[in-house]
């Protein structure tokens, strides 16, 4: 049985039962899941973790690549077993816990995690879980619509279990590109020139002697939950647009662009599509997560090529692509987290990289990732690994929220995941702020009469008239710096008090 | 005559005075001078341009590798011709400028400089002001005690003045390793694989017919500036060594250590020269200034090689070294900025990166630029480049400043320029606190009970107590959040009102 999908026929006998398997995780252990954007997440063993946990009480730290589909984090929060959990996630209940203190989240760079991992920083890896297509003669584990962190856990796990999903298609196989750094201090370049270079091995190499349970599962991705594209995500993808055709006549850009990483979700989906009904030709992604929009530009004849570390698509085009892998297999490849997100290749190739902020303040500072600086929405995820080293680093966000009563540009924002040294341009659907170059006081009146909503913008000028009493490179008035997130807290609106 | 500084005979005859040279430059220009932790700045150039603007005003934008010596910043800018300056300065004039908004200040990580040049960000460069030690036979650039941008500025400007410094020992001949990326979209990696490697070339090739002017100069480079340990730096060093041996013997490090990026000025010397009298050897550093502690630690038989953009040393140490140039040859390299700070080599040799904070918050958010939120100190620097990319990032500070009246622990920095996911480890002279694993909640109590000064320790357990209340993953009352800067701010000390 599964012939085609567990070559190497000494591994057969290892196939049970996710019960059983969740037998090998216990109380205090740390345990690495593969899952990516919601794509080649574990299928089964989550809720074989909850079950077995409300009869063998146990708490342990869970690593994954990013974010899980399927509600497993809502299952396994629900069943209190996480102690801890990184590096990224997107999770309404585990989202409650982490901000009530109840699970511990270190939201972390996802290039990080591995190297942390394999510096002892976590102890030692108990388990491994990783969703696999197949595994082959000599014992190779093929991973499926996403990479993330599954090659390295499976090799630095002391066991690994092994989901083979019989609903990902085979097709998977050859679209992988495994590479993992050498030990420093001897680690050599990453070779990677090219988006589309091929570096690595096509399965994830461990010794067969550590898989020490196969699970069969027949449960596809849960489809990407990012909305389509409407009238402000169009504004905004066509300011971009525009910007990036002034860039090409200044000379500063060619009609190809460098390549291009692209965060998760609606706006960064939604600029992506942009593309379609512009100029530029020839396009490629280095990213991280490869969503509808990627596979828009390949069939429109846009995009030549795209590297990313999984496929999160709607249930349409998963139909459509997942169904037609060969279609795609030469230009499509799918990479370990810390090489899609690596610093050495990003600055290398000279990425634009386009991520969504929460809010931005008037000097271009970006926070990504605390709702009213305190509560955690999904994490950094990759955003500060592209920001940081690319060429270029956008951040787009829509002007307002929540009907007009939050504002996404804001005197100072409450958390910073981004700095003013890292945001090269602000996008809303109100405008783009090409903040590359300018000191922070040359920045304040781009970003205000660029980006912030019209109903906010005088609220903003007055604040940074305000801060200039105090004078300095940034000027602020700390007792105001706020006063918006404070009236919303408290009054329900950050406009509280401007209606009279 | 200076046929052994000018060794190319066709350039002998552009040797003329510095205000002669200073007529290359007019205003709106774009000027890259040499210079890095006032090492290898040109010497005679920013008087003369200074001199010039008294008679023929003018203002123009000027970049540097990183601070200048001789107060020159301090020159210019009494001059009134700093319309633009970037990306470091330590000047007193400068900063007060600065922070009334006179100058714009571009505060930028050290390694982006010339990407955004090469880019065409600051439109093109027309001149470049190079110090150098000599001039070959086939028109190459010998450069002094600093790299810098210096080659890329000579590479990319349109003419080139070179200041020829009798005071800088041609024994600098050879130190140099000049490596420069080669253009998008299709750069190689940068084969840089152990702190010794040289890669590049030992002068900065150029067309000599750019060379539009030599200035001979005889003038050494202003000392360092940064004070000698004191108890509390030698606090700071010993928690270190002692955090360093404790990670030897749990087996996450080896005694010859990784290589070390140490940032400039007081703390970050005192912390190496500690390594005098520690168990480690074989050290390495791969940083951007060499400073009295390098040299230290090679003299000792502890370090083995160092490689970095300058050499900022006392008066003592620069008797001694630059006297000596050939007891170090093999010992020492000087890169470009854009090499020491390469992310590439910085993630790929997984480096200690140590550098110096103004404050940093319970969370272990740090400010390394703005005092009080809103005035600028120096710059970035290079810590953005390495804590970033690095294997484990420290920030190193006193606990307190003004005589106690500034803890340097504070609820929410007022400037974040290394947030959460950059800060490794935090050490003040009270002790140590790794932050590496945890959630912001877990390292509250570890920051404030390692590294905060006792007098200041109630304060921030009653702010956290108190924004425990709004919840959140990093929790904060943020009507409180910069109570303490204000205090300082209005009242003197962070301490007001504490007293009674």
């Amino acid at each position: 049985m599964y012939e085609d999908r567990i070559r190497l026929a000494a591994l057969r006998d290892r196939v049970m039962s996710a019960d059983e398997a969740a037998c090998l995780v216990d109380d205090g252990m740390v345990v690495g899941m593969s899952g990516f954007t919601r794509a080649g997440d574990a299928k089964d063993m989550p809720a074989a973790l909850a079950k077995r946990a409300a009869q063998h009480p146990m708490k342990f730290t869970l690593i994954t690549g990013a974010s899980l589909g399927h509600d497993s984090d809502k299952t396994l929060t629900e069943a209190g077993v996480l102690a801890k959990r990184l590096p990224f996630q997107v999770d309404a209940t585990l989202r409650g816990a982490i901000n009530r203190g109840e699970v511990m989240f270190v939201d972390q760079h996802l290039s990080e995690t591995v190297e942390f991992l394999r510096a002892g920083q976590f102890g030692k890896l108990d388990v491994a879980v990783i969703e696999a297509v197949a595994i082959t003669e000599d014992g190779g584990i093929v991973p499926s619509s996403s990479v993330g962190n599954s090659a390295s856990f499976a090799i630095l796990a002391d066991k690994v279990i092994v989901e083979i999903n019989l609903a990902q298609p085979l097709g998977f196989e050859g679209m992988h590109d495994i590479w993992i750094p050498g030990r420093r201090p001897h680690r050599e370049p990453l070779p990677i020139v090219g988006v589309s270079d091929r570096v690595g091995s096509t399965t994830v190499k461990i010794d067969p002697a550590k898989i020490a349970a196969i699970i069969i599962t027949d449960t596809p991705d849960s489809a990407s939950n990012a909305l389509p594209p409407d009238a402000e995500t169009q504004q905004i993808a066509g300011h971009l647009i525009e910007f990036f055709q002034h860039e090409v006549k200044r000379g500063r850009l060619s009609t190809t662009l460098p390549a291009i990483q692209s965060g998760i979700g609606t706006i960064a989906n939604a600029v992506l599509s942009g593309f379609l009904d512009s100029p530029f030709e020839h396009l490629t992604m280095y990213s991280e997560v490869l969503q509808d929009s990627t596979f828009e530009l390949i069939d429109a004849g846009k995009m030549d090529f795209a590297s990313g570390s999984s496929i999160t698509v709607s249930q349409r085009m998963q139909d459509q692509v997942f169904g037609n892998l060969e279609r795609y297999r030469d230009k499509l490849v799918l990479r370990p987290q810390e090489v899609s997100n690596h610093p050495e290749v990003i600055r290398r190739l000279g990425l634009i990289a386009l991520n969504t902020a929460l809010e931005a303040d008037i000097y271009g500072n970006v926070n990504s990732t605390h709702v009213g600086g305190t509560h955690m929405m999904n994490g950094i995820g990759g955003s500060g690994d592209f920001a940081r080293n690319a060429s270029m680093a956008i951040f787009a966000t829509k002007s307002v929220a929540k009907g007009g009563k939050i504002s996404s540009i804001v005197p100072m924002v409450a958390h910073v995941d981004h700095n003013e040294h890292d945001v090269d341009i602000l996008v809303t659907e109100q405008g783009l702020a090409d903040l590359r170059t300018l000191a922070p006081r040359e920045r304040v009146k781009l970003v205000i009469d660029h980006c912030a909503h019209p109903s906010y913008r005088e609220l903003l000028r007055d604040y940074y008239q305000d801060a200039l009493r105090y004078g300095g490179h940034t000027p602020h008035a700390l007792e105001r710096a706020f006063e918006m997130h404070i009236n919303l807290r408290d009054r329900g609106s950050m406009l509280a008090g401007q209606e009279a």
